[in-house]
């Protein structure tokens, strides 16, 4: 068996502990006589499964008890559609664009009212964070929408914009448990499993209970409404069982660890070994923003494409995998989530010295 | 380790050949030094997965070229609002009612046009397939829906209706892969994974090419827009990467045993055995109308709660789990899904018969 520092954007790399205790358990988890995939939602088996990834969730985020917490599906671009389809009750939201995905949630929006873009920082290709001082916010937006770490340009809200009391509504999906938060900051937080939680297929949303609602549009799916989802503790219809015993695992783990405090500790040591080393490379540069730099997406560059392509090829011959950077973008991104241990980012460093020896002119 | 015979109506058993073979590659995927879990979906890797998949069960189903394979997520909730969302075009469809499942379909799509109710076996608890020879199928209906095996009640249709030319349209949950279908009679099928396929959180539709439009009314989501997922081989998000894995490596199980025809003459076997102890036994009887009944689920009981129960403990106590009834039917189901050995089903009648020595007065 080998395995290589996955750098992957996400689906991504999950604690080798985790993976080794699912491997152990697949054929007959705790003396059940079945797999978990195999076993009945109603089961209480998996009852408590599903009960200790809340309350493990719970406790590593300190969610307040206002605050109901849903397992559901459709990753975060059902989430685009379910925020307006059940916050928008008076028609009017603001969303900051900062990359793809916050676009594509504005133009999903406007499907059901009027949503407006107080910000963009689209006119540098979404390297920055556009100036939270200067928001235009709407007197009647049912809610403020970011995207609060862009997986894409390796960006991240360091500051939480003032929404003049107005509900914030958070994709968190890339800097989900990376380190602490104020939930009670949030209207809602959404995230797709993927990236720094567990397997694709599970979305968690932690919904403030004033903002569930059940006087929808009489078009809103069943599925699409979060009160469906809260009354019967995310078990409507069928979750994705393995899914949620994965995540479960995962917040075991970092409560092992000792929480997210001690996590955030980690994330910035392992993020300032490949900053402080791109901010004196003469090879390698940053491609955003100081300010607005993501503990957990670090994108990078020459400025020559071919070396560019050069680096991520001898990189993956190395076992540094999944190093080139979006397509919309180009250059690189190491993408550095809670499970990326820090030798793999040193190794990287490592490595990335090595290639500017032979290739700085 | 421990296996029971699990005779859970979903999540359900998996091949134990599937369930090694995963948690062997949990940390390392065929060379690739990551779990699947771990994989962009946009990697060479997973791509070979979801390309495999959807090649084995298109030779598996012998699905026509012209029909389009799906892999995604919700399950048959998510279906119920997306097939009349996406079909409902004159806005009239005729759905007959066999259960619960197919009577939440049917108040779903009330909310999307006029769904109306052709014919329904509620008045008998479900226990039958209404006669399709008396259907009153609409002329401006846009399709037929049917639930085509009932999972709580053990019911199946064993013809399907004339639908006078109608699009027919079928919720191939509990059914899918248990014996051959000839899927050019239907418009769309639509399964969720975790009754006779794999992990809960994955769905599998299959949708007649001339079916997929793009016109659909402003409010539709473009996360349940068939077209978005076919458009994009189902990758316009990431898909549950996981599951679709599982799926592939139980197709890959069903073609190597033979295919569907013999996995058919497997589940005839199987359901003989019990149902032949049934129909001759003087404790226990089958519950549903016997030209009805279902290759996949066995319900049955003895008239007597308290021998159900006492039942229902015993054979747990003997390695017999999930036997007891839905909870809205009560008694006995016993779930007997291609990945059921043969030998539970003769053990488990063993068992029966001892317990009907004792108990049968």
């Amino acid at each position: 068996m080998k395995r290589v520092f996955n750098f992957s954007a996400g689906p991504a790399v999950l604690p080798e502990d985790v993976l080794r205790q699912a491997a152990e358990e697949m054929l007959d988890y705790n003396n059940t006589g079945m797999s978990v995939m195999e076993m009945s939602h109603r089961s209480k088996a998996f009852e408590t499964i599903i009960l200790d990834a809340e309350k493990d969730l719970r406790t590593l985020m300190q969610i307040p008890d206002n605050y109901k917490v849903l397992f559901l599906q459709g990753g975060g671009h059902v989430q685009f559609a379910m925020v307006p389809m059940n916050l928008m009750v008076k028609g009017v939201a603001d969303y900051i664009v900062t990359g793809q995905w916050a676009k594509k949630a504005y133009a999903e929006a406007k499907k059901y009212g009027d949503a407006r873009k107080i910000a963009s920082s689209e006119d540098k290709l979404f390297s920055y964070i556009p100036d939270l001082d200067k928001l235009n916010i709407s007197q009647d937006a049912d809610y403020v929408y970011i995207c609060e770490n862009n997986t894409i340009y390796g960006t991240k809200y360091n500051t939480l914009p003032d929404t003049l009391g107005k509900v914030l509504v958070s994709d968190m999906s890339s800097s989900i448990l990376s380190e602490p938060v104020d939930v009670s900051k949030y209207g809602l937080i959404f995230a797709g499993a993927q990236k720094n939680i567990g397997p694709a297929g599970t979305t968690i949303v932690i919904i403030r209970e004033d903002l569930i609602r059940t006087e929808l549009a009489p078009y809103v799916p069943t599925m699409l409404q979060y009160s469906v989802h809260a009354e019967n503790g995310s078990m409507y219809n069928t979750p994705p069982t393995y899914g949620i015993y994965i995540c479960g695992l995962v917040f075991k783990w970092l409560l092992k660890l000792g929480g997210l405090d001690r996590m955030h500790q980690i994330n910035k040591t392992k993020a300032a070994i490949l900053y402080d080393y791109l901010d004196q490379s003469k090879l390698f540069h940053g491609t955003v923003c100081k300010k607005d730099r993501s503990l957990m997406n670090v994108t990078f560059g020459t400025g020559n494409e071919e070396i560019d392509n050069l680096f991520v090829k001898e990189a993956k011959a190395k076992g540094f995998d999944n190093l080139k950077g979006h397509r919309s973008v180009g250059a690189m991104r190491a993408s550095i989530y809670n499970a990326m241990p820090i030798e793999g980012v040193v190794a990287l460093v490592d490595f990335m010295n090595e290639f500017e020896q032979v290739h700085h002119l």
